[in-house]
């Protein structure tokens, strides 16, 4: 993340206004805006230099907001297609909202933006997105990754139809809220003709600035969460995350699974920290794993107490959710959710969990039946939502997502 | 508002975290952490260099989170009050509350606070509490301001008991989410021996380090909007806003007006640039009055067009909201909100309109019966929730918020 001054950010806009400004009589159309963007800013190679500024590129060989350090504000939002949509009009759609994301994400306003100066924030925003079983379907492909489909169900389940599923998921991330609520705003008006909202998952980390750079995040029990997860731009992430030998059309592309989890913050905080770091099997402190000293040091299964019993308990989450098997791996990148509470409970709040994986049979599905058969961790988390969608690979310039397939 | 590098900020909680770590074998107790973070800084006038570092004072002769710059995220709750609960009651749960909120506004953990350190960024925390006519009637209270009751009906309501009313006030602000999750939770654990939730609302502005300081926020309909405020630190700001002749009680509070208003996005955006700055009487792109060219300009209400008609509409939102009558005039400082879509609409957004000022009768009632008899702006948008609260005076420390009432 780049920081520093104000200074840049806010003469680029005041460009803008003033260009626009200067252009017309009062009337700065979103045309009028984006021209005077490009003319203010010369290059789209401009270095950021506040939080706002920052741009992640939308083009490439994959999508962004999957190897993109965690943005502050997420939203996640899932589309039925409408009964009428072909393939002409998947395409149709998915140019559409490619071409907004692609100006969006610069901190452009997207063509016909009815509050462009809205738009003038990337806060490193980035739009990624997703396709259900239905989507692929509808597109005819020949091919489609086997676990492509709602996950087996698991005994833990409290799954809710409102919280699950979708055709089409667009994921927002920015760190800024205001730049999500827009981009968001203007994806859906143009995705509505296609067709309709299923649900709608706002999730949030730590603000851009509170903390140093690679500070792992910590969930609403105060556990730090997410320390083993594959490097970004190593090869191992790429093992982990991207499709190498799934139907052509995902080649580049991963694998998404999104798990709404209740988290029962008062039951939890029943519980004595020993207690809940014996559940987990990490300080709630450091993160440490209860046999180490540092977050990153590796566990110990060895260790015993004095008593003669595991350290680190054979039904922690971490034990449970750590796999002998190397290929059972993902990349979590989930978020924090407070909702309202309804009624009399102080809070409705979870973690949005969030795991890309190249297989989702082959890499998730064995750690979430591990995690079902047991995990301490259990008593005081309950999935009310299950999603799985194929992320298509990104695309170049003039291109669009999905082209691979629609 | 304080930035720079994130050196400071991050050494102080690993200063905290190692501390504690160092203190004790894994069980870092609340009061081990605050010990800790006490030894680490020394002092608490140590000066933030982070977003999340920036420490806004509990204590003083006024609340905080008013005269505040606002902060990236705001969380208003209102509770009502159990049965049960009389002036002694009353009295245990303001000297409790009151102790939360002076802690955690440092960036310190509550007392027995269950996730410690989730409270280590204070990112600039305020937390005000406001008195409803209940909690000043079961205070037992010989004189409660006049204004202290629902606002009169005004055609434009459409108010649901859900989004309206209540007895206690807790508004919390922060640049940070997760503090401000941290935060209400840690106050209504507390709380909720003494009252339940009866609504909560969301709202949000331009991420911390994303605009110039003193940059005026634009609401979802892409409006600047907060222009015409009176300047914190001013004399006027001082008669505007605190209370000087109300009820003893009240003596350097305020009193406060929150209106959740729908704002209708898919309307607004049906109507043209030109249409929307007429409605409200300011340019979209710089928000200066249509008869100027800054911000700041003073409109000119005398300017007319070649046709003789006046430049800003006598019923647009400037000029209806412009009082003549100096004494009518308030402190805004409202937030966006943007919830998830119920059914087939493709957003439920508005503004959760808040307005500070000494009188609710005097000040605010006018201004907003003036709009409800017209203001072309009513088209898109329509109050569905009001609620009106005493905002009692700061108070020193070891004092409480309320300590002049109960
Ligand atoms: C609310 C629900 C959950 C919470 C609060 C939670 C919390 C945590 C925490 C604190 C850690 C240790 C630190 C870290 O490496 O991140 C962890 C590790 C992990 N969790 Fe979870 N988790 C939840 C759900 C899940 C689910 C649904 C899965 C997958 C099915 C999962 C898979 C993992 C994996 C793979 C690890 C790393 C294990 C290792 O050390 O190799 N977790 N989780
Ligand atoms: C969603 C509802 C509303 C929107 C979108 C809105 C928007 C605006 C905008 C864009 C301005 C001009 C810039 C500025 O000075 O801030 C303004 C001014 C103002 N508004 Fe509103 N407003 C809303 C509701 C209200 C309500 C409910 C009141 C009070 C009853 C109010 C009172 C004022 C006042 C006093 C001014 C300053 C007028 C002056 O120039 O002296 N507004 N509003």
């Amino acid at each position: 993340m780049t920081r520093g001054s104000a200074g840049g950010g806010f003469s680029r806009r005041q460009l803008l206004i003033g260009g626009a400004a200067a252009a017309g009589a009062g009337a700065a159309t979103a045309l009028g805006a984006e021209a005077a963007w490009r003319a203010a800013t010369g290059s789209e190679g401009s270095s950021a230099t506040t939080v706002g500024d920052a741009v992640v590129p939308f083009h490439g060989e994959h999508q962004a907001g999957i190897e993109t350090p965690a943005q502050a504000h997420a939203l996640f939002v899932a589309l039925d297609l409408h009964e009428a949509v072909d393939v002409a009009a998947l395409r149709r759609l998915m140019r559409i909202v490619s071409d907004d994301a692609a100006r969006l994400t610069r901190g452009e306003p997207a063509l016909a933006d009815s509050e462009p100066e809205l738009a003038l924030v990337p806060a490193r925003l980035t739009v990624t997105f997703g396709f259900g079983s239905a989507f692929v379907a509808r597109a005819g492909a020949t091919a489609s990754p086997t676990w492509l489909r709602p996950l087996p169900a698991f005994t833990v389940d409290r799954l809710q139809p409102a919280w699950s599923d979708g055709d089409l998921l667009i994921q927002l991330g920015a760190d800024d809220p205001v730049t999500v609520a827009h981009a968001a705003r203007m994806l859906l008006k143009d995705a509505r003709a296609f067709g309709s909202v299923r649900w709608s998952q706002r999730g949030f980390r730590r603000a851009a600035g509170t903390e140093a750079s690679g500070t792992t995040m910590r969930n609403l029990f105060g556990q730090v969460d997410g320390t083993v997860n594959p490097e970004p731009g190593s090869a191992d992430f790429a093992d982990v995350v991207w499709v190498g030998d799934g139907p052509r059309w995902l080649d580049g592309g991963t694998g998404m699974v999104l798990r709404r989890v209740a988290m029962d913050l008062d039951g939890w905080d029943r519980v004595d920290r020993p207690g809940r770091e014996f559940a987990i099997g990490r300080r709630l402190d450091t993160g440490a794993p209860l046999t180490g000293e540092a977050e990153r040091d590796d566990p110990d299964f060895e260790a015993v107490t004095e008593l003669g019993f595991p350290v680190i308990s054979e039904v922690s989450h971490l034990r449970r959710a750590r796999s002998d098997d190397p290929r059972e791996r993902i990349l979590r990148r989930g978020y924090n959710y407070d909702d309202a509470p309804a009624g009399a409970s102080v809070s409705d709040a979870g973690l949005i969990f969030v795991s890309y994986q190249a297989d989702v049979d082959r890499q998730f599905v064995p750690i979430q039946r591990r995690l079902d058969e047991v995990d301490l961790l259990n008593q005081w988390t309950a999935p009310i939502g299950s999603a799985v969608f194929a992320i298509p690979p990104g695309c170049d310039e003039g291109g669009y997502i999905g082209e691979t397939l629609v």
